[in-house]
Formats: structure tokens, sequence, C-alpha cells
């Protein structure tokens, strides 16, 4: 996905958030919204959302001196999440669509973003996400692709999230390697998250190279490029991945909750209203995207 | 009231979408938003915001070439207003309390702010005000000020909210001179405007000479703060207003809508608290102001 020009001053608000968190002083804020405005020039349309991300977050850290400002709240996070897992574990499997429930779970863990917004309640998040429709469907594809692979490449988003991404992995029944970012960047999972969440008991763990927060292949290392040009069947999740990799021509299926009205725009320019021919009707809103819709959408 | 780092990505947002509203190309708004994202290391904080937007507005005109991109639109919300007008001149008319009543339709003109907001319900608007409470009520001090007083200065803010603004001075009853910005800055009431809506029918016209979308006194022309210092009696309108002379040892009377988050929090620690001892409780909400709450607040 391109950068919009409704990114901009969005830019500024998540560095903003951002130094909310680390809890840094209003002149070294200043100084950080100084220097973002001073790169608006030299930031091209034409890059992903995400490639900016990466120099703002690596400013973040350079004003900050903190390698992993949402370290506290990415581990409060996973604990919660944790906390949540049994509960949710149990829906999908007296479920009776217990794959397509899995999905559901795994988009509302996805509403765990610390980048949109730091207050939320998590119960009521995923109670709502579970008895939503979704604005995309393609599940049908989803699980006829899925039957045809012999392994699944699935790119994590945030850490939490990981822990209700593991209860998904149940479920695909397939080998999986789970992709996390080289470095912290916002809440995205790393390596250490995974431990954390137990989500490397279900799946090969590997780094992508990226400090970018999104899937932005030139910054991936080369060894993960191989990983990702031999993969057949790939699980994007949350808004960082899909803006990096929305205009992709592989096999990727996009999980995620529309969170800002640019990427509702996006979504519905871009199959939000081409719902498949014999999709389950009771789980498809089937007009154009708004902000708090889920998707399911896989690149056609 | 000073500049809060929360307001630096919001002129960024304001600037797109005036942008939006003079259907400039992408690529002259990406140019505006890089020239204010350069100004951010050179903005104050202790300025106030209106200040900043002088600039920000000035740059708009300058890259559009139109002196007055708002002008269809203020045009449309007069006409709108004039249609209103009588109505809530029965309203008011027929009040038990009518000047109480006249502030709350004045404020209520007040939610016509295209800075904020392109998409309203003006009719919804203004039910809902007359029929909230004030979150910081000074009626009584107001009244009381108000008697004493042998004339009224009156600080405009947006070109349809005049409309109402003239049944406010109706029910005022006193000499009053009624401000306008010196050239257009956003949909902000000018003295061509004032000839449209038909206030100059009850008050005298003045301009503060400022092009800043809020009473900034350091731009404004000798004549007017001649007229300003020799006033003991004065309204200001909106959130711009609110802005520049929140700060100032007059006897100002603020009368808004509070429109965003950072406004909110500024009322909240000057006097959202702090209630008249006798004032009638059934207008005031008596907590911290919120968003969307209304205000008739004296400076103490």
């Amino acid at each position: 996905m391109k950068t919009y020009l409704e990114c901009i001053p969005c830019f500024l608000e998540q560095a903003l958030r951002a130094a909310r968190v680390t809890n840094i002083n209003d002149s070294k804020t200043k100084r950080l919204l100084s220097e973002i405005g001073l790169l608006i020039n030299q930031m091209p349309l034409e890059s992903t959302p995400p490639e900016f991300g990466k120099i703002i977050y690596g400013k973040i850290r350079m004003l900050t001196g903190k390698s992993d400002p949402y370290a506290k709240l990415k581990h409060k996070n996973i604990e919660e999440a944790l906390r949540l897992y049994p509960c949710f574990q149990k829906i999908v499997h007296n479920s009776s669509q217990p794959l397509l429930t899995a999905i559901k779970v795994a988009i509302a863990g996805n509403a765990i973003d610390f980048a949109i917004n730091t207050d939320y309640d998590i119960e009521k998040e995923f109670d709502g996400v579970i008895k939503s429709p979704f604005a995309i469907n393609h599940y049908k594809m989803f699980e006829s692709h899925l039957q045809k692979a012999d392994k699944v490449l699935y790119i994590g988003d945030n850490a939490g999230e990981s822990v209700f991404d593991k209860i998904l992995i149940e479920q695909l029944k397939k080998p999986t390697i789970y992709v996390v970012r080289e470095i912290p960047v916002i809440n995205d999972v790393t390596y250490q998250d995974t431990i954390d969440s137990g989500i490397d008991k279900v799946a090969t763990i590997v780094s992508s190279g990226t400090d970018a927060p999104g899937l932005v292949l030139n910054t991936c290392s080369n060894e993960f490029l191989k990983i990702y040009e031999n993969s057949n069947f790939i699980i994007s999740k949350g808004q960082g991945n899909y803006e990096a990799l929305s205009d992709e021509k592989k096999d990727i299926f996009f999980l995620l909750k529309a969170k800002c009205p640019v990427i509702a725009r996006d979504l519905s320019a871009n199959g939000g209203s081409q719902p498949e021919a014999d999709e389950p009707l009771a789980h498809t809103s089937g007009g154009n995207v708004s902000v708090g819709d889920i998707i399911l959408k896989g690149i056609k």
C-alpha cells in the first residue's frame, strides 16, 4: 500500500504516542516531532507507511536511548493474553467451524496494538470480533489453498497477539514458520516474545531481519527472503504487514482488523465489495470496509 | 493558551483538511505539509495555537492562489443559518430565561466550524446544545457584569455562527461592537459575511486587523487595540479566540463548545471544576470538561 497524504499527520501522532509511552520530556518530544517534520519533504508517497515507520521508531530509539520502550507493555499484554488463552482455545475446540473461529480469535488478538490505541478492553474486543461478520471474506479460498499447502509462513504482528496466533496455528495442522521482527519496534513480536507467549512450541521461529513495523521486504535479511520466496501459503497479520505486502503477487492471506480510515479505504478499493461467489454469507457484511471491520483477504 | 505537543500533528491535519477543501492536487498538498513540517522546529510552544494557524493558512493562500478558499462553504452556512434563524429567535423569545437560552443558541452556532469537521447535522447539533448543561457555567457572573457594562465587545468566530450571535446580541440590550477578521481565514467571519448574515443591523462591525484564526492581539491593528483596551465587557466566541485570549487579565466571557481533547483539558485545568457558589445547578454538569461540552466561562 502506498503512503496516503492522511498518513503524514498520523506519523506525527504515532511518534507523539510513542514518546508518551517512553516518558521522554516535552523538549525531547518536540525535537522528535521536529525531526520527523523535516523528513516529510523527502518522504516518497510511493513507499509504504512502514518504511517511514522504520525511520520514526529508529529516531525514538536514538532520542530515548531505550532499545525496547514497549517492553513492559508487551510483557503485560502477553500475560493478559495467556490468561485468556485456555478460554479461547476451548471456544475454538467447541466450535462447529474451528478453523474459521480460530481465524477470528487470531484477528481479535490483533486488537492489542499500542501504535493505534493504548486503551482497550480485551475481553469486550474479543467478544465483538467473534460475533462480527467479515467485511472481506475469502475463507473458502483460504481453506482450499491451505489444503494444498505443504507448509505455512505466518508473519506475526504484535507481541500479545502471538498467543492467539498459537490457537490458529494449532488448527492449521501444517508445519509452520512464525516470522518475527529482528529488533523491538513498537509492540511488534520479537524472538524473545515468542518464548514468553509459547508460540515456539507450535512453530519454528524465524526473524525477518527487519526493524520496520511491517514486513518491508527490501529491509529483510537474505536468509529470510529465501524462505519467503519458497513459501506458497502465507498468512500476514495486522495493518503494518498489510501495508508492506498488499501489492505483492504471492499467495498471501491478510488477517486484520481495519483500524484507520485510510486502511479501510484501501481495502474497500481492493476487494471490499467482491465477496466470493459461494462464501458463507452469515460471516460477510458484503459492503465497503469501515474502521473496526475484520478482514480475511487473499490476493486474487 | 499555550501550544500543546498534541497540537502539532493537528496543525498538519488542519492543513490537509484545508487543502482538500481548496481542491489542490496531491503534489501541492504534499508541499504544503512539508513546509509546515519544516516549521515545527521553530514553533515555540509558549505561543498560542492560532499564531501558528496564521502561518498555516497564509501558506494555503499562497499555494492555492485563493484568498478565500472557504467562500462557498461560508456562503452556504450563512444561508442555512438564516433559514433556522426565525425558529431559534422564537425559541429564545418564548423561553423563561431568554438571555441564557440565547447564549446557548450562540454556542450551538459555534458548531459550524470547518476547521474541525466538514460534516455535521446543524439541527441535531442545536437540539443537543440547547438541552445540554454547561460544563463550566459562569452565567450569574455574566449576568451581573453585563448589567454594569455600558457597552459590549463581541469577538466573532465563524461566518455562519454570526447569524446566531445576532440572536444573543438582541438579548444583551447594550450597544455592541462585533469584531471580525481582517481577511478570510478558514471559515472565520469577515466584514462581508456580517452583511450577508445581517448582524450589521444590530451591531457596529469592526475588524480586529488580524488574519490569524483567533484574536492574537500582537497581530491586531492599533485602532482595534484601543477599542479592546477600553472595553470592560467582552464576549469571545469559539476555540480559536479562547486559545488566543485565555491568559488575558480582562473581563472576558468565553462562549464555546469544546471540540478537541486538548482544549477540554485546558478548560478543566482552568475552571472546569469550580462552579459558581449559587449557579443554577440544572445547567451545570459540574465535573471536568469533555469533548462536546458547552462552556460559559468568565475570567476570575
